[in-house]
């Protein structure tokens, strides 16, 4: 068993206030070079100087990071990790010219992954998802926010955050499950969407909360989707529940969810490609994290990434995730978020990481368990390849393997 | 020893024409179901049927595919591969807004490469491009192009053709040598171009190419590099001593290089993010092969992507590649490629791959060794954790793991 990690030539702690980060303190990441983490009982014990901690451990309970980098596990704060099937031949349409109507009306779309992932036994849905999940675990990622939404019934949706919970318990990754029934309006419901929401509102959402199946609720404030108002039915449930809340926002179009997500006291509004520079004061107000998902602006060949550096001038706890699903976000990989969120969005690399990690945990309520490797948190940590940690989004989507470490233990990726 | 892969989902060979793909040739790859390969020597023995090929060949000489996709290895024709340090902090400054020419100024830039690869050590050398070899290899490229010119003298420009050849020698990677001594004027030469050029042609292209050091000879036509005239000064006299041609071309401004390209009927034109309609033709006429690196528009943040499609309408055999490099594209994935070609240049997943293989081989004289999979070829081959070739451009940046197979052998990567 390892009890100390030493010789780690850039050891990038994110130690800092116990609070999601503002302003200059994105770009503060806390470096401290030639360093070791004493670890114990799966947390970190200490931080200290490679000499230290040496002469506390026994040679053999000792790594060598022979000098390498190490920061926190990505913590992933928004993902449709769990779908059946792929869009790969949508994909293909896509590039050849074919528009999102043409695709939904040859039974493509979100609802051709609604289809598949109600077919699909809970195993199958379960190893399709362990799939996606391992290829996070390569990519660093440690902690995972989970959304359902391809269900939109009352078996679907619990099959799924049932999948959620099963890879939780099977570990080693973190999973925190967020329901989204309210992602799209099911066929059966298309002409009865009032029904559909006091369904979700008040009758499922009860449920999933009184069964702990969900820590968050989140649903998709969109032109093609919900309706503020709409939105605000099912978000005011989930309150009153006791979930937390997060919002798919402005995304398409200003307006659409963001003062909402303010007014409700949400977690995150996500997206936010178009929101307006007069709604950024709302949300700090508020104490909203934004999140950010350039992911699904470049999977789409989109131009519009959302103003990262206005948030940033505005005050706000950014946070970058992948948007991992079927259609708008293929994307699993957390470091190419990192080169996204540099290259397209001028965030720096420390700015990038910081929403990538310690922010991204204060969104899931566990800004005091991860994040940050600092005395007793949860030694969730990667062993790069790199003596750098800008190396990370400069050396764009590198098959680098990091040694990937959850509670102290090294994961086999 | 496995003498066969049988069970394979779905087998893209690239077979056809034994010449570069054109026009709707670069859509077809060549797909076969339920599919195997008779391997034998490293090479391919024959493509058939699993029941066919399985009856030819000993159990435990087979392996099973599991229905998975297999593809030829990705050929990246067109790589800086050998280079000492990175420059991940000007990626930061580049971020933050400076501009090549103040990162030059404060000695950075490509000049700073070439002092740290002038004061590396041939060993030292050897050891950090095997490191970029290794991730290409993890990615699926199993040919790869690699370039001088981080030395621009003698010693260090042979220093790197060595380096190439010795990592050659090693494998399992094959690795094409190309002269690059024309990348930029070095500073000793800063106000005496015309000799170094002389010095280039005269000196140095006999004696790299009577030593067998390069199979190949490119030059970096541009503006803040060399005029349309110093270049023909150098490749003319790489002609007479029977190199072959590829150029940097057009990459920033249209006139610098293309018609050069087609008038000395150079393999390739690479870059050409500025070509013009008209220059297309003439690439056609001379069968000149354009290379388009899109990861080097990306990683700068350009957004002036070569007009690929309309070289698919001209009837130019397109060649993928990821153009390497610790400056303008420190980005060594082809499936990354892959994703920026269908969303960026609106190629099809398949015309990509075309692109990224078979047609890359035949610009460096590989045509008929490597690029497809059919009788007779080198047994270079990927499979993959996919069962449909479009799916490694749909996954973006997915940590993705191909076994990938050279000569007919595994390589542990
Ligand atoms: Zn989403
Ligand atoms: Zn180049």
């Amino acid at each position: 068993m390892i009890k100390a990690i030493v010789n780690i030539g850039q050891l990038v702690t994110l130690a800092g206030p116990a609070r999601p980060r503002v302003g200059a303190e994105l770009h503060e990441v806390g470096i401290r070079e030639n360093a070791a983490l004493l670890l114990e009982h799966g947390r970190i014990a200490a931080v200290g100087s490679s000499d230290e901690i040496r002469s506390k451990v026994p040679l053999h309970e000792v790594l060598d990071a022979q000098g390498r980098c190490v920061t926190p596990g990505f913590v992933d704060a928004h993902t449709h990790l769990v779908f059946a099937g792929n869009r790969a031949d949508e994909y293909e349409k896509r590039i050849a010219g074919a528009t999102y109507q043409e695709i939904a009306a040859a039974g493509g779309g979100i609802l051709r992954t609604v289809r598949l992932t109600r077919e699909a036994s809970e195993d199958e849905l379960l190893a399709s998802t362990r799939r996606h999940r391992d290829w996070m675990l390569r990519g660093g990622t440690t902690t995972i926010e989970a959304k359902s939404g391809y269900g939109l019934d009352h078996d679907t949706e619990l099959k799924m955050l049932r999948v959620i919970a099963r890879l939780n318990e099977e570990g080693p990754a973190h999973l925190i499950p967020t329901l989204l029934s309210a992602h799209t309006v099911p066929p059966e419901f298309i002409d009865r969407r009032a029904e559909y929401i006091r369904w979700v509102a008040e009758d499922l959402i009860p449920k999933v909360a009184a069964a702990g199946l969900a820590r968050y609720c989140d649903a998709f404030c969109d032109d093609h989707a919900f309706t503020v108002d709409e939105t605000r039915v099912v978000l005011e449930s989930a309150k009153r529940h006791g979930l937390g809340l997060r919002i798919h926002a402005e995304q398409f179009r200003p307006g659409t969810g963001a003062a909402l997500a303010a007014e409700l006291g949400a977690a995150t509004a996500d997206h936010l490609e178009t929101v307006m520079d007069e709604t950024l004061a709302q949300l700090r107000q508020a104490g909203v994290q934004p999140v950010l998902l350039p992911g699904s602006v470049f999977a789409l060949s989109r131009t519009q990434y959302p103003p990262a550096r206005k948030m940033v001038e505005a005050g706000l706890a950014i946070v970058l995730a992948t948007d991992f699903n079927p259609g708008s976000s293929p994307v699993p990989s957390m470091p190419f978020m990192l080169s996204l969120a540099c290259l397209q969005m001028r965030l720096t690399p420390a700015e990038a990481l910081t929403a990538a990690t310690i922010n991204a945990a204060h969104t899931l309520g566990l800004g005091a368990e991860i994040g940050s490797l600092e005395k007793g948190k949860r030694a969730d940590f990667l062993i790069h390849e790199f003596t750098d940690y800008r190396e990370l989004a400069y050396f764009i989507a590198a098959p680098a393997r990091p040694r990937v470490f959850i509670g102290g233990a090294e994961v086999a990726t």
